[in-house]
């Protein structure tokens, strides 16, 4: 059996840009996602992380819980980022490592309404760390519709 | 002479991520950048333009802006992005296509400021374009440093 983890693993391993990144996945259930990414292939000009690159792991961070839960939850849908917006609080000099942690309360609602409506909205938060100090945070709203 | 966009080019060329998405400078001067992607490199799982690409793209357009200026205005000095918001509005289906303009009172204030107080903050406003179509817009706060 496919473990949530690597069914992540192989949607990401589908955007060329996630490859470039070197993103790997840390751990992936319904109530949590994990992802990382070395530095190497992720620095600015100033040799720290690249802030596109942080912005781009926090997003496929909410992408892959909401993705997780609807697919535990049996739905088979698309999820989109609708908006976000994110916090560049410290630069980051080493591995990047980000976490998304679900809302009891929202992770039931977004397969309920789904399945009730044929789409779903719901917000997410995650949070970039590395070296041990929160270097981004990002408040994101997707949506689900029909695969 | 170096122009600004030689000059934008060869900046965007020291950061991987920017490489692997085969940005390129369309123009660049203290009124306003444009720059460009081309979709391949740049797509999701459902073969639209990724969002984590249509973010950094942004991010970079609005760096480009204040970097190009401060160095017309004969500044050495790092830019930094503080914190954005990003509303993902139409899936993008081809090239991608950026532009930031400048307000006028910005463009004039952001190097006055870093010489007076040694760094300076200022937001830009940038939109991606993909086949005529507005995909996305993005609102940011960036920093001004001494190199």
């Amino acid at each position: 059996m496919t473990t949530a983890s690597d069914w992540l693993n192989a949607q990401l391993a589908r955007i060329p840009l996630a490859l470039a990144m070197q993103i790997s996945v840390v751990a992936a259930g319904a109530e949590a996602v994990r992802l990382r990414a070395p530095l190497a292939p992720n620095v600015n000009d100033k040799d720290c992380a690249f802030g596109g690159s942080i912005g781009a792991l926090l997003m496929l961070t909410g992408w892959g819980l909401l993705s997780v839960q609807m697919r535990l939850a049996g739905e088979d849908c698309g999820i989109y980022i609708q908006d976000h917006a994110l916090q560049f609080l410290k630069p980051g000099w080493g591995e990047l490592e980000t976490v998304a942690l679900a809302d009891p309360l929202q992770a039931s609602k977004l397969p309920m309404q789904f399945r009730q409506r044929g789409r779903g909205r719901t917000a997410v938060q995650a949070e970039l760390h590395s070296n041990g100090v929160c270097c981004a945070r990002m408040q994101a709203r997707y949506v689900a519709l029909p695969a």
